[in-house]
């Protein structure tokens, strides 16, 4: 299940970069699951990973090529991490690379492996091996959709997002594209995303904005808390458009571009989270501290209860408030504190709103997407964090899949 | 549902403490709801409360009447939590207190009251008020079976232990009962758990038994992570043993069965989590500190991922890993990290060891009770955490229930 359609949009392509997808046959036959992405001289990259202590194969090796080197090209598969996989899971990787870079021409440092998938089985490195001419022979400047395709694993659909922005140096083009359904619990990365503008950026500035973007959308969104050994957001700049961002102005607004790009990716991932029926919006105001706010917004969204109230649609505002009273913030005035479901004012002075109208705030739980309204009334920060409900399908999807 | 068969003990009689349980209309008409228990003169009671910041009524009102008087009775509801109700349902509270010392002849400082229930919904006072002589009519020293029975909500089953110790200074009974089965991840205490000795306990010896206990017991289980807004563990000596409880090996050997007797209370309400078909331990060793093995241990136990692999009966150890990974020790050597389900070597080196045998792994997931042991190998602390598996009718109960 999913919430609502979301048909994938027109992707524009990034010129400097081009996408290849193929079937390798990773977990299944006959359906895409391997992505090469080629950059042009003069392209920067920038990633974030996952913080889990028990990081892929891949995530170790992505990271180390890039410090170390230039890339030029990028491999991912689904169907399988390479997780838990040990010094084998490593070898593969170097193969994969290897390869790759052999018929590309370049060193394999400068190749950038990302996996995703069951945890725990070992690569099929020969079989990727296998398929990579294929994936350099399929390579093109309008594979984003294919690409978007190729990346998923319980995803039930693609997700990408794409915009044109106007600078003062000139338009530029910004695509990403994005995976994950479960284990979605990102810290500082999400589970597989791409993004990539023909601007001109500088190595230190494109880290930044990276850093800044996924702060605000993959890493305030939550569909069951667990925070995945294969989180990976990569952001390319390959320069191709001549744009060079300096002014500060094109700055601010190839950076508002981007943060908006990734919420609506993910935001994406959420509404397609495992399971998911409704999509909710935790946003969180008054609040002492950014973190303070981000603590009470992914108690409330990472709560079963609620997550299973919000599939029943009841307005079950008892498990909002017992959520934020365990919070952890010690010195709260829940007196003061008031929540609405969307323009419903649910829980004030402690307890339920005299506004309090249990028909309307039905109305507004059973919804695609709703939005809960936390204000603490303590300070000025603030913060939204995205989840979806709980449902009989997240069970069974999980019960089911081995990940 | 609940895991395998768990018949109520004989629980014995407890010198100086009598209970009465009836039927007051409090939510559903003929239903065991209300509980009341009388304490004979001399005796003492400590109590631990919910840190939930939303505290109910009764919550903050036994607190207030444990810290300015001595307690004679508890009045015990359930059926309805008298939470997020504001200062009518103080009211409520302080109507029942002094009905009740009106018939017993007691101060309304002396009784202490405990709900349980839906939240949200203003407690039906007088409905309780009208029961109440018939609850005092039923008093009696046998009324401890009636009265586990009295305080269940969701749960399928009364919960109750008792023993007999052999001190030096006498022989004393122990004897506790306990309910709960949703919204379970009590935090200083527990949903709602009464124990009572007739051995004769100084009161800063009885409190700091009581936090000894809960704190390996009750805090150490959880079924869905939300912590109650009406979390209460109550501990009663009334002495008439006339066995004082003073010397060392004395203290140390009640202590042994005061944690053994919430130990077992503890997991039988885990045992009877919502929707619960296996029991799971999470046996966390080696750690740095207590802190970090209670924070590996709940890490591993609340991920929805491992639940619904053990609904499933799945040794899906990328998922325990995943969870062991995430769990905020920042400098985990992960190759030094050993998982076992049961005896059952899973995880040694990183990734799957040697030894793993899928068929026995399979075999042992699919047991009634699950111990993963988690060995961190980095120090000497130790924690053993409860939790039950995720299932459909987890989902079901709670989209149905308003709690």
């Amino acid at each position: 299940m999913a919430v609502g359609e979301s048909p994938l949009p027109t992707l524009h392509a990034v010129p400097g970069l081009r996408l290849g997808t193929v079937a390798a046959g990773v977990r299944k036959v006959g359906e895409p699951d391997l992505v090469v992405m080629t950059l042009e001289a003069g392209s920067r990259m920038a990633g974030v990973f996952t913080r889990n202590q028990f990081r892929a194969a891949p995530v170790r090796s992505a990271e180390a090529h890039l410090r170390d080197d230039i890339p030029r090209a990028l491999i991912i598969n689904t169907g399988n991490a390479n997780a838990g996989t040990g010094p084998a899971g490593e070898r593969a990787v170097d193969q994969n690379c290897a390869r790759l870079a052999s018929i590309l021409g370049c060193r394999p440092t400068q190749v950038i492996p990302f996996s995703t998938g069951v945890i725990g089985e070992l690569l099929p490195a020969e079989r990727i091996d296998a398929a990579l001419p294929a994936a350099v022979d399929a390579l093109s400047d309008n594979g984003w959709a294919a690409a978007a395709d190729g990346i998923r694993t319980t995803d039930t659909r693609p997700k990408g997002r794409s915009c044109r922005v106007e600078l003062e140096a000139g338009p530029v083009t910004l695509t990403g594209i994005a995976k994950g359904s479960g284990m979605i619990r990102p810290d500082m990365a999400t589970m597989l995303a791409y993004i990539a503008t023909d601007a001109d950026i500088d190595q230190p500035l494109l880290r930044n904005l990276l850093r800044d973007a996924v702060a605000v959308s993959f890493n305030r969104i939550s569909v069951d808390g667990d925070t995945s050994t294969n989180d990976a957001c990569a952001l390319i700049a390959t320069g191709a458009s001549g744009s060079k961002l300096s002014a500060e102005a094109d700055i601010r607004r190839f950076a508002d571009a981007l943060d908006a790009l990734c919420i609506e990716l993910a935001r994406e991932i959420v509404a397609d989270g495992e399971g998911a029926t409704r999509e909710l919006a935790v946003r969180v105001t008054g609040a002492g501290s950014v973190a303070e706010a981000e603590r009470v917004a992914f108690t409330v969204a990472e709560s079963p209860l609620v997550k299973t109230a919000l599939f029943a649609g009841d307005p079950n505002w008892g498990r909002i408030l017992a959520a934020v009273g365990r919070a952890g913030i010690d010195d709260l005035e829940v007196d003061r504190v008031r929540i609405h479901i969307d323009d419903c004012a649910i829980v004030e002075g402690g307890g339920l709103s005299p506004d309090y109208r249990e028909s309307l705030a039905a109305e507004r739980m059973a919804a695609d997407r709703v939005t809960f309204r936390i204000d603490l009334d303590r300070g000025d920060d603030e913060v939204t964090v995205w989840t979806c409900d709980f449902s009989y399908d997240y069970v069974r999807i999980n019960a089911e899949y081995r990940s």
